[in-house]
């Protein structure tokens, strides 16, 4: 058995999120590891990174999978693409360093996509939140540096997250617009469930104006912990994992 | 009755072209009919300029409808645009000039997108073909260059083309490239059915080198008005109406 070191990219419209379900539902992961398995012929088991959200996409998810095979690493993800449907290919394929660590990625870098203007988007639809609603750029600049540092993101947390430790450390934010589209991107060492469609949904809120919210509304939505201050969970189809990385 | 002129934008995707078709097939003049017509309660007729063909795409199509209501020219345009599925917008609307003519149109841009690298596009691959073999900038640029002017494209046409006059005049043509996105565009007095994807394929057998095929091939197939001289009419979800101009 040799262990490898994945870099998939996907457009996650059709997919219930990376995770495999108990029910059979189509998921990313499960998607992969039948293709995998058929080339290699034996049952393979594909651990990611990142267990993006029912919807979301991924220009650079990192994954592992042992196999058995004859194959040069860059043959075998050619096969298994081969195998693969239109909207999953595995990127880069190689030969995982001994000490590589699926679960010890060091910094994560997520982009959303949002279409700003009246008549909605008819191209690449699916990978753009539309928004109708006037938006100022300066005021989301701002906001967006003041999401950078360590800090207990309670407050951007989705339900489900289960997780003790919700302080996460952001080392990049920003915004910027061409024409109708506004690309949002923000690097961190890890996020929490919905907490990078709950902070656009905030910058978005921010860049409305509605109901006064200024820049300096972020640092008091981290300092209240509170879910209920901050701005809504955009839609999953905006959110796209662009790359992963591990160790220093 | 007012007379109104339009410019359209669909995903040709989901569409059998832009024409109405006999049989109860999904096109999209018939689905702006049908929308334009809940909106003013009365039977519409819509008259586009292009009749492009399944599975391409436009930016800009141009339409006449004729409607009886009350609604000034934008809010009918949004009004209908809110009965219209994701993939089509209506972007423009406004009362046609009296000598405005739908048939009179004087020049025609298309773009045609090709994704060269091994690896598929995962996003938005349904505006772009997947070509994996090498290709090279130069001849392509030089056999673009070559379609300028007016010509007999009678070797570039589809069989279903029934028109006797194969001349036309072809005002600009071009083709770069920015990292593995190639896009060519044409611009010109009017087209054959099927001879833009036509002229793409012969531009792309001359990129790939196949056959010794060098840039002086497209006057020898200009000049042999024979279809079986020319390169491969393409997949149409490449294909893309950018504008249509009418008048001087």
């Amino acid at each position: 058995m040799q262990r490898y070191k994945l870099v998939i990219a996907y457009d996650g419209t059709a997919y219930q999120g990376w995770q495999r379900q108990p029910e059979p539902a189509p998921t990313v992961q499960r998607t992969v590891e039948i293709a995998a398995g058929r080339i290699v012929n034996h049952p393979v088991t594909v651990r990611g990174s990142s267990r993006t959200d029912t919807g979301v996409h991924a220009m650079g998810q990192m994954a592992e999978m042992e196999a058995e095979t004859h194959l040069e690493p860059n043959r075998l993800r050619r096969a298994i693409n081969s195998r693969l449907p239109e909207d999953i290919v595995i990127r880069e394929m190689t030969l995982a360093e001994p000490e590589f660590n699926i679960r010890a990625a060091v910094r994560k870098r997520y982009r959303y996509l949002i279409w700003a203007a009246i008549d909605r988007p008819v191209f690449c639809r699916h990978y753009l939140l539309h928004y109708w609603h006037r938006l100022t750029l300066a005021p989301m600049q701002e906001a967006c540096r003041l999401f950078v540092g360590t800090h207990d993101f309670a407050a951007f947390k989705g339900k489900s997250d289960e997780r003790e430790n919700t302080t996460r450390t952001i080392f990049a934010c920003g915004i910027h617009q061409r024409g109708p589209l506004v690309v949002f991107s923000v690097e961190g060492s890890g996020f929490l469930y919905h907490q990078v469609r709950t902070m656009v949904g905030t910058v978005l809120e921010i860049g409305h104006g509605r109901g006064g919210w200024k820049p300096e509304r972020v640092p008091e939505i981290i300092a209240s912990k509170d879910r209920q201050q901050a701005g809504p969970c955009l839609l999953a189809k905006g959110l796209c994992l662009q790359w992963i990385r591990f160790g220093p």
